[in-house]
């Protein structure tokens, strides 16, 4: 599936189409909210104001709008034919969002406030829900016949997404180790769940208002699927050794928080001296900071990082795979192996 | 449309014919959600466990399920082409309660601890978010080809639900007389959002998958919005005048919080000697045990309990009219007369 010459079209220069092509209409989607829940969206979307300039450094990549103009051209449909669900998940996902920081009481995103702490609870709640309600509006006021497959794609999306939350949520209470303690397998089920979905279902909505058949909207929902996986590793390593000054988070902070990240479930299964010297500091309760560091040095020696890393590839890989099925327009397939590595490299 | 001999089935019938019906498939959609959001949910619903028996007194009576069952019946179809759509509205309905439980602050709902007061706010966050979720897909698997009428009325819906869940919540910061207090026309309008969208929706997704055409279903559905209305204007009367022993709420309880209701807003529009000793009273901001009893008194005497009752009686009125156009099956019409003033009456 690699092209003969090297792509010409960088990763950046896909995103910035891909968001050019669905502001308006995501605008729009915004202005029909109540003004009260408009303005918390354009706040969380990192907007100054809904048509506004873009808070520098504060918006998202739009990785999930694009993978829905890209599902839909990879099919051999005109992008805007992806808009409606474009539009969709990144309504999802900034539902997710609002309603994500609250549980996990998380103060700041992007280096500002998160929309609970500048706004309350209640008000972030409610605006979370007001774009659950208009993502299901945007998809059923989508012009063609595909609205059925589509919403129900978007249903089962909706559900995995509050159950990898939940299990992520309950997973904070589970032991390090013994019978109880988290198995990578259900590790892998959580983020493909909690992270996978949205980003599977981004590519499928896309072939799918493109007028793709099934088997090519599964392949494609099916590689957005494997992404997340790949990502959520790649991101946990970057949540143990990534750059402050790169991902605006403390250095080791997710071992300081006593995360249950797939580097330490993998490094506490490893077995041997390493794993077990980290599986006593772990257990002894929060982590000072010379701790963290000891810890995150253990995780390293008991072969964690090196899993999760070969974790993301792997995943990576059959992500990359899905999308051999899928013919009809190599160029847009093409643009979709260049995202792919894009989204998870950051981190390897 | 008044039957010449009276109707031999009373509402507590009708309600209980329903509910055995749908409880079936409740309970199924309810077993689907994660372990978590299930046991959450049976508390809500006032369940002991998901196939248990009711606590007494601790569920509800089920009205917008009775009411998608009925919407069916009354255009012709079967009561059980209505079941997933009754299923949804109470998945919808019970997550509005979690919802607005966490908002308004409310710590105790039919004489049990609400969900997050019991559970805590983030697990009752992403509760709702199962249960909205969960009633999508509930309509996206329902069988036949009504799904994208059923989901637009669904989405419609939701989108009412959290405008008019905002607008009550702003209400409570507008002031009490002057050019920007809640105009009687407002009100109606938040209360026709939050309370009667998701009536009007259980009639019309009832009639939408019983195969009705579009004219029956938005009669039906439009008769479930006034009926939200009079149901508003009634528990707000219930609010101040209701007995304690049946509502379970203190005494003048939405008086003594500063709630902003039909009866205050018409009292103080009414203007008057009463009028302006209530604006004074309420203006001097939390009311003490004898200004709320006197306060009462002045809504009284302004009118405003007549108002609220005319009010109810009013919408009652227009939403039996609405049904003048549904003449499929008289007998389930019948019914849903039954059905209106009891769910209305309890209050007046």
């Amino acid at each position: 599936m690699t092209s003969p010459t090297a792509s010409p079209v960088t990763a950046p220069r896909i995103l910035a189409r891909c968001r050019a092509l669905v502001r308006p209409a995501l605008s729009r989607a915004v202005r029909q909210l109540h003004p009260w829940h408009a303005e918390i969206t354009a706040f969380s979307l990192g907007w100054d104001g809904v048509d506004g300039d873009d808070v520098p450094g504060a918006h998202g990549k739009g990785v999930r709008q694009a993978l829905a103009v890209l599902g839909a051209e990879a099919v051999g449909a005109e992008a805007r034919d992806a808009v409606p669900g474009a539009v969709a998940v990144e309504l999802i996902h900034t539902f997710s969002l609002l309603h994500d920081d609250i549980m996990d009481g998380d103060e700041t995103r992007r280096r500002r406030a998160t929309a609970w702490k500048a706004y309350g609870t209640g008000p972030a709640v409610l605006a979370g829900d007001a774009l659950f309600a208009q993502a299901v509006r945007t998809l059923t006021d989508a012009p063609g016949r595909q609205c059925a497959p589509a919403l129900r794609l978007l249903a089962g999306t909706l559900t995995d997404l509050v159950h990898g939350q939940a299990d992520d949520l309950l997973f904070e209470s589970r032991p390090w180790t013994g019978p109880d303690a988290v198995r990578a397998q259900e590790y892998r089920l959580m983020a493909e769940r909690k992270t996978g979905a949205l980003l599977g279902c981004a590519a499928g909505l896309g072939a799918l208002l493109g007028g793709a058949g099934r088997t090519e909207a599964d392949a494609l929902a099916a590689a957005g699927r494997h992404l997340g996986v790949a990502f959520q590793a790649a991101d946990d390593v970057l949540g143990i050794w990534g750059d402050p000054a790169v991902t605006g988070k403390p250095v080791h902070g997710d071992l300081g928080r006593g995360k249950k990240t797939f580097p330490v479930l993998a490094a506490l299964a490893a077995g041997g001296p390493a794993a077990t010297e980290l599986a006593a500091l772990l257990r002894g309760g929060p982590l000072d900071e010379e701790s963290v560091r000891r810890a995150a040095a253990l995780v390293e020696e008991a072969g964690g990082r090196a899993a999760a890393t070969a974790e993301a590839h792997g995943h990576l890989e059959r992500a990359r795979a899905c999308l051999e099925s899928v013919s009809s327009a190599p160029d847009a397939v093409e643009e979709m192996l260049t995202l792919f590595p894009y989204i998870v490299d950051r981190a390897l």
